[in-house]
């Protein structure tokens, strides 16, 4: 169902208009935009003599931010930076006869501390003026500041003579209070520091809350001391000690980011009944699950004993996690237990409780009534939605902004994840797209207010440390974007622009996307010579969806080291090569644009097929790669087909049309790799455009034209 | 000193015979070479029904083994394997007569659990025996079954169809007890992750101590309770606290490896003495050292309150750290300090202590009392020899094998490093050839065996956590092999061809040596388009011994994200020239073999010059790497000149070699890059050839080859 809904609400935000490009003063490469930022004429030189200064309030939490961000400029500019006393007064043995620009570069005025536990209502707001001489940040708070730190690390430029920020005015406040990544370490166990450098990441996009989703039927990730037999039979003995939890939560602290964790409830309970079957709506014994899916273990919420021991569970939690909000889940609980369990059966008749949603209601309530003795406000996913319960819920969507705003309508507070799953292997423009205020559904101000933001979702069916990061980076950037940066920033092409700029920037804080993969493809080939490989990957991607688990089966335990697994989402490949094909269409009838690199690109994915079966045919791991040569080379076939028909303006001989359509629907079918081609769409402009176009031969160029157009709705994959 | 000595040892070994092809009966990818190894026809299948059962002795630390060895092989296979109780009774649903290959794959027999805490005295021999349909893994300890799955996992092959092992009988010892790798987390500290996927690498190809160098001028790193300003002063923060110790010490024992830390005295003191100025022999305050070199902080031997500091001090660490050695540095003490020191001055005098010489002896049978009382053995460097000192101290030695053998003469045990400084940026083919025994000084067999092995070390003044694996890996595993396989095993050719095997295959273990570089290139790049850069890196190296100080002085603060950063020891591609032009030169007076692609290669070189100068135009940090770009393409330019006259037999015109000569010293230069240009040598070779092989001409071809020969020698860098 979840699934579903995701693929409508994101086949639906597919096809929004193209988006305007944004009046843009000067390109920059900030992510997210500011919401409000001019840049000025001159600029401030970064070199050995930058220096920082504080004025106002200062902490140890400030200073560490400081530091991390000086420590990142070095390695940027690749020279030591002098560090000083937290003063801007200047220099004492230079005498102030010498002029302003002798004291700190960059002088950063806080007015207070903030909140040592982040919340919901802290202040990251800031305002950052670089002129010639200077850099002034100021923030209300120390969280506003480090805010302003990451703008400042991204204003930094080159060219040959050295760094330099050009002089600008920012401006800046996010639009969302709520800006999550949710962070599966249940179906994958994730070290710490994995997600210690995910966290950095977070930061880097002013992202502000850490969603910890701990348990779930494939794990129980949190230590709890009275319960012990959660991890000690319910985690394969991968799991994060109560100590660990806490490092986690200070560290995102330190960055502002809010640690939210979430135990899924009364469904996927598989690894709570492992250890205390007791607790289940039927008799065990249970065993940690090994499939992905949707599973029938859930809580039986008719027994005191259950909500004893949740109490007592909560309460242990809630002494260890600080945040205000605790998430229960609540998801995809179908009730097959409780339908098939007597005892069930008869509480409900017996209080008149009508069917599951409303016994599932019935158990909301009294999870949320022992949270409020906990002091902590109840968040879930839609499903907890229920008329009695208080409107202080924090309601989680993965329907979608529509069903947002009736949650909102209603008196509740909402977030939504809807469109923003990065599990599903969907493009960045896509989820960038995807704006949590319902367009349609007249929201008032007040009820506008309550929708706090989104959160990006890293369910980890399919992800290991290995390659966590190129799932969640670079995309979740963008997405980031979406949730600080105004509404009215959504020109998709400069997204992408400055994507690219932040991905490789994010790099430096250990985070592995962009090199995660050659070193699989490495392993797999069983040497350095990777080159033909390379090519090949870079032209796929995972397949979309869930179907990955239907094309190519695999448990908690198995191995993610195939191909799919060096594949990354949103090829940039295919995207550069789409626009190549825009442009040489849009140019009809004269097809010259871009047409010699459309040729060579072509060409050198058609000749790649006999480097990449040499290497697939040493190593038995590539061997579900090994057809996708073969099938590269006839779409490559295919599309210079389709370029030479086009270029020259001459139909295609007697069957090419129908041969090369089938040639199309056969690489677009489910393949063992669980890949697909993301060049397809564009080599399926090109063979229909070669059908089709030459029909209009003798109309003038604006009929082509307008053909073409239609193009790119006729070759989307069905 | 010893920088000089390291200096004059790798000279005197680059000359070296070159080695003879050990005679193998069948190539294999094993890295170290067992001590006896005999490949059979056939071979065991390993695919998904593959398991292990283990016979006689099992326990926690095997199965442990057993599970990691399994993840690595399913990641390699792409395939999950079945995990069963731990018995190799048949299959009992299956029935006995469905023969034995239904059994376990794999039946590993331990007879006994081995030390806990391993020991030099450990036992790590294995026999691993493979057949078409069973293998079988047999083990005196624990440790010796877990040396035998790393070798299992390196006989894994492939071919299209799947995975195999080649049938093959291994009978396997190590010929040195003593297999170290010393780590300095002072100069720059390494995280615990670091530290942990090394000791990973190690297990990989069976080194077996990790030498901790703990304690130096630039920083105190391990947490002492006793003297909390040790790190509350002299880390700046970066320490290892003593749970983190033991988790690195619990880690490694499950490796077999021992953990042997260093606290460096009495010289290289400057760490303690920032918070406990009154040990020290000269007044303070002292700061923490920021920069590489020797400096006068010396602990005072004269006093009897630096005793008991170190009693306590000691008894501590006796307590955290098993291992029965430990070590206690005594190098590179000039004893400025002691000179100045009237009070010590009157000290020496008074006890007739006629040097500071007699001075440190003193002092270190003072210390290994200490550590005796406290149950350790001491360890130093060779400066703390002295004829009083007990015979089982043992000597680490640096200055070389000779000396080594001095002292085992004198009836010291000894370690090797002389030769194995993996800081220095030599290629691992010079320290393949270093043997700790000398050859020329006629050892008794007992003498021999007081050879215990020896170390490579890992200075870190130039390394930061992104680089340091890269400065290891993959080299280390040819000094690997020189400690645990036989002495015959002397193949340099050989052992580079497995070395790039085992450098892909390290990289499962998280190692980032191969995949960091791009990174960085990235980086500095300011975006992905790093080719024309990456053809520029794989021709350079870092600058060898400590010149990179001198031609690009850093402190221990300043960034490490320079192009010579991403610039790598032993550089593959200019190997590979090498061999090309060997080739080349070796077909006189023909001149046709390899000049096809030499022609490529150099023309390749030759064009790279306007890509790279368009990126290092963008980049400031990359302006230092600038002019490289002229520089290797005025060399490629001279090699196709010499290849051309060469080929086709005819003498260069006028000035050309002359012109040639000085281009290729202007190329030899220090550079501020702290990059040389390893493919020089290879040029330099065929300007000479071009120059002085035309003279031959008219005689029979056995002359000009003669000639060749001595090129290789007049060619090599002064």
């Amino acid at each position: 169902m979840k699934i579903l809904f995701q693929a409508i609400s994101i086949l639906i935000l597919m096809i929004w208009p193209a988006s305007r490009a944004a009046a843009q003063e000067r390109r920059h490469n900030l992510m997210p935009t500011p919401a409000e930022v001019h840049f000025q004429s001159g600029k401030l030189a970064v070199g050995a003599t930058f220096s920082v200064a504080v004025k106002g309030h200062n902490d140890r939490r400030l200073e560490a931010g400081i530091d991390r961000a000086m420590r990142r400029l070095e390695g940027r500019i690749g020279m030591e930076l002098r560090r000083g006393p937290a003063t801007d007064a200047p220099s004492p043995t230079l005498g102030p006869t010498l002029g302003p620009t002798l004291g700190p570069t960059l002088v950063i005025e806080c007015r207070e501390a903030g909140e040592s536990v982040p919340s919901l209502d802290q202040d990251e707001s800031y305002s950052l003026e670089v002129s010639d001489g200077r850099a002034a940040l100021k923030a209300p708070t120390v969280i506003g500041a480090l805010r302003g730190l990451e703008t400042l690390l991204q204003l930094v430029e080159s060219d040959r003579d050295g760094y330099y920020i050009p002089s600008v005015k920012v401006e800046d406040k996010p639009r969302f209070r709520w800006r999550g990544l949710l962070f599966d370490s249940s179906r994958h166990f994730q070290p710490m520091e994995v997600i210690k450098r995910n966290l950095d990441g977070m930061a880097a996009v002013k992202l502000n809350v850490f969603h910890w989703h701990l348990t779930d039927d494939q794990g129980f990730r949190i230590e709890s001391k009275k319960y012990p037999k959660l991890t000690g039979m319910g985690s394969d003995g991968l799991f994060y000690t109560q100590d660990q939890a806490r490092e986690i939560i200070a560290y995102a602290a330190e960055r502002g980011i809010r640690v939210v964790p979430e135990f899924d409830l009364p469904g996927h309970a598989t690894s709570w009944v492992v250890g205390y079957p007791e607790l289940a709506s039927a008799p065990g014994p249970y065993q940690v699950e090994r499939q992905p899916g949707v599973f029938d273990p859930t809580l039986d919420p008719t027994r005191e004993e259950v909500y004893q021991f949740l109490d007592a569970f909560f309460g242990e939690m809630a002494a260890l996690f600080p945040d205000e909000y605790m998430h229960i889940g609540g998801d995809e609980n179908e009730g097959k237990q409780w339908d098939r369990n007597p005892q069930i059966q008869a509480f409900m008749k017996e209080r008149g409780i009508k069917n599951n949603h409303s016994l599932q209601a019935y158990f909301t309530m009294r999870l949320a009534r022992i949270l409020e003795k906990h002091k902590k406000k109840t968040m879930g996913w839609e499903e907890i939605m229920a008329n009695d319960l208080p409107r202080d819920v924090v309601i989680h969507s993965w329907r979608g902004p529509e069903s947002l705003a009736e949650a909102v309508k209603k008196g509740f507070s909402g977030v939504l994840s809807a469109g923003y799953y990065i599990d599903l292997s969907y493009p960045a423009s896509n989820h960038y797209r995807i704006e949590p205020v319902a367009a349609d559904k007249n929201l008032s101000r007040q009820e506008e207010a309550r929708i706090l933001g989104g959160e990006a979702t890293m369910w980890s069916e399919y992800v290991s440390p290995e390659t966590i990061d190129s799932r969640i980076w670079p995309r979740t950037a963008a997405i980031a974007e979406r949730f600080w940066s105004p509404r009215s920033v959504d020109d998709v092409d400069d997204m992408y622009r400055r994507l690219a700029v932040t991905s490789v920037r994010l790099e430096e804080l250990g985070l592995t996307h962009e090199k995660y993969f050659r070193s699989l493809l490495r392993r797999m080939a069983g040497g350095k010579e990777i080159g033909p490989l390379e090519t090949l990957v870079s032209v796929v991607e995972p397949v979309k969806q869930y179907n990955r688990g239907q094309q190519r089966p695999t448990t908690m335990l198995s191995p993610l080291t195939g191909f799919v697994d060096a594949a990354r989402p949103d090829s940039e490949a295919a995207r550069h090569f789409a626009a190549l094909v825009a442009g040489f269409l849009a140019d009809a009838p004269r097809f010259q644009t871009n047409r010699e690199e459309i040729e060579r690109t072509l060409a050198k994915w058609r000749d790649a097929r006999p480097a990449i079966e040499a290497i697939t045919g040493r190593s038995a791991i590539l061997r579900e790669a090994e057809p996708l040569a073969a099938e590269l080379s006839d779409l490559a076939q295919a599309g210079l087909g389709a370029l030479a028909c086009l270029a020259e303006s001459k139909a295609p001989d007697g069957q090419w049309g129908e041969v090369k359509m089938a040639i199309l629907q056969q690489a677009a079918k489910p393949k063992p790799s669980a890949v697909e081609f993301a060049i397809l769409p564009s080599v399926r402009q090109l063979v229909i455009a070669a059908i089709e176009l030459p029909q209009l031969r003798g109309q003038p160029p604006l009929e082509w034209q307008k053909r073409v157009k239609t193009l790119a709705e006729v070759a989307r994959p069905q």
